[in-house]
């Protein structure tokens, strides 16, 4: 499945429900959690199997450059990437703030489209705090048995390209 | 038509509605999206036309002082901003990335009055991210045909004035 | 009354109603707010009499170390240093921006339980801004004749200890 980022809808107005865009709001909530408390394996579960995850710099996909800083295009590859962190990493050497704006939600036939800014950062064990990234989320979302889960998410980050990023999720 | 910055309310519980909470949610959201996205001509459309925007220091706010950084006080001279930016800059130099916290929202007689704190970051074309400039953004919302539209924005920035700060809407 | 920082749900779907999200949503923006404006007194009014706030270090919780950068186990103990505060800055150097991101709220029987990242900024008086703090708040809230308050408040910190923490709530 592929996530493309949507396009943006003119300003008419939304229609979208307050429950509705809660789930999509506590969804996002819980992945920024998630990652914050370093529970990689249960960030892994808000994703489907067939999952598009995919982090692109925002100049590529404003030139439609298909160039992806990371690209998992399911959750067992998602899954894969957590494992090496957790082998690479015993110690786990920075922690991570996401702090997630409001969302913009569109329901679609089998879920919800969504987009939110996100502004990411990392701590080192001296307790030193830098901006790491900034940028949007652009989520494709459907209705799973267990509640909402990622079908599809597209990060575009404003910042650029850092080395330790392949190592990191968003 | 003047935009106050509302005195904020007692600890008194709020009585607003989840529904009309979620519409100046999703307005300030398109807010920072529009230009996030360089969709400058759209974020105008989101103003009233007898609209004011007006930026200006904490400092001269808490002084009373009635010194703007910026001040538009109609839609078409929002406009003429946007189209001198447009004429300035052929090529976007960089990208901006708003991060809006938890809105105030309090029902007035014609829609609402609202406050939100922001961050805002702006991105150069190589990538570097630095913290532009955070504040709180002072909102007079009015009911119109097409929705909720921007009567009085004052935009208190807690972040000095910065040159380049007259050519780039906050 | 002490404030456990709740262990966090796993993925199953949350059941919590946009009124009860919003209030929750909307005292943490007055939380936010209130600091933000140096209305101290007034943010000391969101807590009950009986509670306890806390600020300690994510290394400090995460290895289940007691030791906290500051502790009140009552409301008139942050009173006191509200009090101290006002009494050694008469001038109030620096001004702080809270931007709160999405919470995550359980229901208990007397409230809620909750928790939100944070970023707070701070501005001097020639306008530079920097980064202070970023981390997570985890609230126990109880419902008061008055509205919700703050019965526990562990504020868990990423970015290390600053000596001017101690004279500054986050």
């Amino acid at each position: 499945m592929t996530a493309l980022a949507p396009k943006t809808a003119s300003t008419a107005a939304s229609t979208i429900t307050p429950e509705a865009h809660l789930r999509v709001t506590l969804l996002l909530e819980e992945y920024g959690r998630l990652l914050d408390e370093d529970r990689l394996e249960d960030w892994v579960e808000l994703f489907t199997s067939d999952c598009r995850y995919e982090i692109m710099s925002r100049e590529n996909r404003d030139l439609g450059l298909p160039l992806s800083l990371m690209l998992c295009d399911s959750k067992d590859m998602i899954y894969d990437r957590v494992y090496s962190l957790r082998e690479a990493n015993i110690y786990n050497i920075h922690s991570d703030c996401h702090v997630i704006g409001p969302a913009r939600v569109v329901p679609t036939a089998g879920g919800f489209e969504a987009s939110a800014a996100y502004s990411l950062y990392q701590s080192d064990q001296a307790g030193r705090t830098r901006l790491f990234s900034v940028g949007r989320y652009f989520l494709t979302l459907v209705e799973a048995p267990e509640g909402l889960r990622i079908a599809g998410l597209q990060v575009v980050v404003d910042t650029g390209a850092i080395l330790s990023l392949l190592a990191t999720p968003i």
